[in-house]
C-alpha cells in the first residue's frame, strides 16, 4: 500500500515532484512552503489539500509516512533528522555542510527500518543504469579515464537568495556537481580519495543582483577526482561544469576503459569498442512523455521520475503503508552516500582555495562544537 | 622567387609537407633521413633528387635556402642552429626541451633577417583564423574559459622509439599538447602564468612493446592554465587529451565568453550568442581535396596546408630567392613562441609529479651548465 506524502519546498524540483508523485499513485496530502502565501499558491496549483508554513504541521500529519525535502540545503539536516525522529520515511536533497549530513547519518543508522534515501539522483536515470550494467558486463574492459561535462544557463535564481550564496549551498558544484561526484562513484563503484577543483564566479552581479550584493556561489566549476587505489593505477575523473551558457544544455558523461568507451549523452547511451569504427546507440531516447520543465534538465528530470517509479514498487510490495522493501530502492544513494559527496565538494573548494590536491576523508565522529573555543582558551593559557 | 627546399625526417610528417610543398610550387632539391635507407626510399617515393643521412650534406646544399625540419624533438636543435648559422631559413618542429628551445631563440635573435617559424601549427588553420577574428571582434564578449578536447588513436609509432619516451619528447603532451598550448596563446592574446595538469600512462606495454621496455610518455594528460593578469579575472583553460580512443578522433575547442562562445569541431566554426537559442555555422568545411593521411587528424593537416600557402606568399614577394616578406607569416608561432610552449609543457610536468600548481617562468638565460658541479663543490667546502 502507497504511503501518505507530505512535501517540503515550493522550489522547482517540489513543482515536479508531485505531479510525478501523483501520476504514479502515491497521494500528497500536505505542502511545506517557507511563506504561507507560497505553501497557499502551490498547494493550491496543484491540488494538495493541506498546506503549511510550520514544519510540524507536516512531520506530524497522521496521514503523512513519507517526507520529500527539497528546500535549501542550509535547512534540510533540521527536517530530515527530526522526520526520522518522528518515524516518517525520508527522501531529500542534500545538505549544506558535511557536518550537517553526518548528522543525517547518524539519525538514518538510529532508524534503520526507515527509509531514508537522497533523492537529487541520476542514479536511476535508465542511461545510467544502462551504464552500470555494461561496466559490469566488461564493456569498455578495465575503466580509466571519466570525463563529464554540464554546460547550460545561470542556475541563479531571479532574486537574491541561497542559490547565490556558496555557504548556503548554492553553486553549480554543489547544486550540479554533487549529483555527478555520486553518479560517478556509483558508475565506477569507487570512491574519490583525492581531488582537484579550481572553481569561478565570472558573473557576480546582473540586472537582479547589483549594488552591495554580489553572488560568491560558482558558475564555472572544474575539478579532478582519483578513485579507487591509492596507486597511480586508479580511475582519473575530470568534471567540468559552466554555467555561464545561455541556451544550450549540454549532459555528457563518457567512460574511457582499455577496450572501448561509454557516453550519455542527456538521455542516451553511446558505446563504441576499440575495434569499431563508429560509435552504438545503446539505449535510445525512450521519448519523454511527462512535463518539459523549463528549469530542469531532462536527465535529473527522468532521473527523478524514475526515482518515483522505484519508491512505487518499494512501498507496493507491502500491505502496511509505512513498510517498504529495500530492492527496488537498494541503487538508490543513501545518507552515508550523501555524506561521501558533500565531503568530496568540500574538499573541492578547499583545493580550489589553497591550490593543491586535497584526501577526501570522510568524518567518522562529529566535530566538537567547543573545538575552536578550547583552542582559543588553550591559546591564552600558553 | 621560391627558395629551394631541404626536408629534414621521413615521418609521417615530413611524408605529407613534401607534396604540400611541391603542389605550391617549392622545389625539394633534399631529404635527410636517418639511415641512408630511409632516406632512399622516402626520397624515390616522392621524387626528391637529392638523399642523404649526414645532416651538412642538406644544410650546406647549395640549392636548399629553405630548411624544413620534422625530426624526432631530442634532434631538433642542433639542426635548426646550424641552419640559422649557415644562413638558411629554418621552419621546424618543436624541441625536446626548454634548454634547447631557448638555444634555438639564442640563434633566431641573432640572425633576424632570416625566417624562423615554429611549423607544428594549428594558428593557420582557416577556422581558427576566424575563430580569432571573431574573439577580437567581440563576438563572445569577455574571454572567459577555454575548453579542448583532443581524444584520438594511440601515438605510438608501431615499434619502441622516441613516442615511447617522455624524456626525448614523446607523450600526448609534448606532441599535440605543444600544439594547443601555442594555440589558446594566440586566441587570447595571453600567456599561462600558472598551471596545474595530470598526466597519465595507462598503456604501458602492447604487443610490440614489452619484456623489459615500456612506454614513458603520457596518453592521458589533463591540465588547466591561468591566462593573463594573476587576479582571479583571468581565463581558465582546461585541456584534456585522450590516446586511449581507437577508432575515433575528436578536436574540440571552445572558448567562452561574457556574452556568446565559440566552438571550432575539427576543422568548423560554430558561434552562439546568448541571446539565441541555437548554434550557427560560421565556417563551414571547404571540403579537403589533399592527400588524406591516417596519422595526422585533419585540423593538423589542414593548417600545414595553409602554412605551406602562407611560405609560398611570404617567399613569393621578393624576387631574391632567400628574401622574404613578414606579413604572411606574421602569424606563425616564432621560436619565442616555441620556447613558451615548452616551458608549459615542462610546468605541467612538474605540476603532475609534484601535484601543485606552478608557475610559467621563461628563460631568460642558459642556465650554466657547471650549477650542478658548482653546487656540489659548494656542499663539500662546508
Amino acid at each position: 500500500m502507497l504511503p501518505g506524502v507530505g512535501v517540503f519546498g515550493t522550489g522547482s524540483t517540489a513543482r515536479v515532484l508531485v505531479p510525478l508523485l501523483q501520476a504514479e499513485g502515491f497521494e500528497v496530502h500536505a505542502l511545506w512552503g517557507r511563506s504561507e502565501e507560497e505553501a497557499c499558491c502551490l498547494a493550491k496549483e496543484l491540488g494538495i489539500p493541506f498546506h503549511t508554513s510550520r514544519s510540524d504541521d507536516v512531520l506530524l500529519h497522521q496521514d503523512v509516512d513519507l517526507v520529500c525535502i527539497y528546500i535549501p540545503p542550509s535547512m534540510t539536516k533540521q527536517i530530515a533528522v527530526k522526520a526520522l525522529g518522528i518515524g516518517k520515511n525520508v527522501v531529500c536533497e542534500k545538505a549544506a555542510t558535511a557536518v550537517d549530513s553526518f548528522k543525517m547519518v547518524t539519525a538514518a543508522r538510529y532508524y534503520p527500518q526507515l527509509l531514508s534515501i537522497m533523492g537529487n539522483t541520476l542514479r536511476f536515470l535508465p542511461a545510467f543504469v544502462a551504464m552500470r550494467q555494461r561496466l559490469l558486463e566488461g564493456y569498455i574492459g578495465e575503466i580509466q579515464v571519466c570525463d563529464v561535462r554540464v554546460y547550460g544557463p545561470s542556475l541563479l535564481d531571479q532574486s537574491y537568495g541561497w542559490t547565490c550564496e556558496e555557504l548556503m549551498g548554492g553553486g553549480g558544484l554543489h547544486t550540479v556537481g554533487s549529483a555527478i561526484i555520486d553518479l560517478l562513484s556509483y558508475l565506477t563503484g569507487a570512491r574519490a580519495h583525492r581531488v582537484h577543483g579550481l572553481l569561478r564566479t565570472f558573473v557576480q552581479q546582473n540586472s537582479l543582483i547589483r549594488g552591495i550584493r554580489r553572488v560568491t556561489s560558482d558558475d564555472f566549476c572544474f575539478f579532478q577526482m582519483l578513485m579507487g587505489g591509492s596507486g597511480s593505477a586508479g580511475v582519473c575523473c575530470t568534471v567540468t561544469l559552466n554555467f555561464n551558457m545561455p541556451g544550450s544544455f549540454v549532459h555528457e558523461v563518457m567512460v574511457v576503459g582499455s577496450t572501448g568507451r561509454l557516453t550519455v549523452r542527456g538521455t542516451e547511451l553511446f558505446g563504441q569498442r576499440n575495434g569499431s569504427k563508429d560509435e552504438e546507440l545503446l539505449l535510445g531516447d525512450n521519448g519523454w512523455v511527462g512535463p518539459e520543465v523549463k528549469a530542469m534538465p531532462l536527465p535529473h528530470l527522468q532521473g527523478l521520475s524514475s526515482m518515483v517509479k522505484a519508491l512505487r514498487q518499494s512501498f507496493q510490495a507491502h500491505e502496511e503503508r509505512r513498510s517498504w522493501a529495500r530492492g527496488p530502492v537498494a541503487m538508490a544513494p543513501t545518507f552515508e552516500d550523501g555524506l561521501y559527496v558533500q565531503t568530496v565538494v568540500e574538499a573541492v573548494k578547499q583545493s580550489s582555495s589553497s591550490g593543491e590536491w586535497v584526501c577526501v576523508e570522510i568524518m567518522s565522529q562529529e566535530p566538537d562544537p567547543n573545538h575552536n573555543l578550547c583552542e582559543a582558551l588553550q591559546r591564552n593559557k600558553n
